[in-house]
């Protein structure tokens, strides 16, 4: 057998949104690496010990790690190049402590593939093991979900970005429908708000959840509100929004 | 208690594939709709059939409608929309027939947000019923993961569009990742080869899954071949690719 790593999307938080072949891998893991991300995100971290519990005992096969700290000092590309080394590294040491298990498992928040560094890293593990990814739903499933919205409109393309990008670029040419996600600061503010409709979510699949959606012109200040109270409560905030111009 | 329509995302066909939330709601529905597509998709509509055995019997609660047949003389826009009437029409008509349960179910491919007329359809029932939306594993979810790659590259942003779309109109400006659905010709063969790499995927989740990747240059002919034996073969197939601008 080959050693492998399986990363198991678990959806943003809600038991109920994991799959059966989520389930089965958490069970099934001879070793689950479990990262601690630090106090203000501590409700994450929390809850991903709750699904485990959930599906098997917290014993000495759940292991956490500590994430190391990204140099901000450098360019970007090299520093997250450097990161992900380092946190590679710090897996292995975790998976060697345990012995060499056969097959060591991630939880990924979401879907592994949707904006997220966990399969990059994986890929670095020295020696290699084998990936596995088992799909989990996205926050943009969430989404469009909470709001009984499609994603795209009849045939038509749909164009998945960050806030970042949405703010130094501003709407990318010819899409239609955009759903932005890693938005530390209402990136629509950029926007015309007469063009679009915006549909936002917040917390998406947990208790918390927040939900707002109309035309821009009448709802982006309310989200602002909305998202500036919730982080202050909460300490943190993870939101996602699709737009999507006005016919 | 205001009567519902639960769209069940039910992924592409595993069971192993449906969430928790799912099951519930094939569990608790009052009423099940499961379209009879006409006999080249039989397996589909079997592997719904299989889905729903599994998590409860199937009597007279789980019941079959005929899929109207939509109209190709007129324009797209138009056809569709009648269609779309039509189709909401029947559902009502499956509805009061079986009393008016409070929670009637439809399972959907994938998830319902994703190049799917359910939701719109479902909108146009008369009575209205509250749409429920239960989010399911899309076919590009299960692409990635079988490939065991990310859908982005670093914070860069991905399309998702349609195989008529691709060939009609070419790479759209901007795009560095394109996934691409509802390709009934291998439309990536209008793109220039040597500058794209491509990650295919055919019948994704079930036991005849395929797949193929690498420069385009290198595997087009060969991802053509496939896709031509494999429909020959089943009578029908669902492909869709993930292409990335090679660097
Ligand atoms: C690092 S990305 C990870 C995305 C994740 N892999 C997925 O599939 O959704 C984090 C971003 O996802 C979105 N997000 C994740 N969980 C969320 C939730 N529960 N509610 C709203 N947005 C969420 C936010 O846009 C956040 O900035
Ligand atoms: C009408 S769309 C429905 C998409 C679905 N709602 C989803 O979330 O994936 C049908 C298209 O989805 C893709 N697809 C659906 N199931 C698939 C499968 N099992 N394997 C590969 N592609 C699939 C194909 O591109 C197909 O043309």
């Amino acid at each position: 057998m080959i050693p492998t790593l399986t990363l198991i999307g678990i959806g943003t938080g809600h038991p109920d949104h994991l799959t059966e072949q989520a389930r089965k891998a958490i069970r099934s893991a001879d070793l689950i690496l479990v990262p601690h991300k630090g106090s203000s995100k501590s409700d994450l971290a929390d809850l991903r010990f709750q699904i485990i519990e959930g599906l098997r005992p917290l014993d000495e096969t759940v292991v956490t790690f500590q994430m190391p700290v990204r140099d901000g000092t450098r360019d970007y590309v090299d520093a997250v190049n450097q990161w992900h080394d380092e946190i590679a590294a710090i897996w292995t040491g975790k998976i060697v402590d345990a012995g060499n298990p056969e097959n060591a498992a991630l939880l990924v928040w979401g879907d592994p593939s949707l904006y997220d560094s966990t399969i990059r890293i994986a890929k670095r593990l020295d020696p290699l093991r084998k990936i596995v990814v088992v799909p989990g739903l996205t926050s943009v499933q969430l989404l469009t979900a909470a709001h009984a919205i499609p994603l795209n409109t009849l045939a038509a393309p749909v164009t998945i970005t960050t806030g970042r990008r949405l703010r130094d670029q501003g709407w990318p040419d010819g899409a239609e429908t955009l759903a932005v996600m890693l938005d530390g600061g209402c990136a629509f503010r950029h926007l015309d708000p007469g063009d679009f409709d915006i549909w936002w979510g917040a917390y998406l699949g947990m208790a918390e959840e927040i939900l707002c959606s109309g035309p821009l012109a009448d709802v982006s200040e309310q989200i602002q509100r909305l998202r500036a109270e919730a982080r202050a409560d909460h300490g943190w905030i993870m939101d996602v929004y699709l737009l999507r111009r006005r016919a």
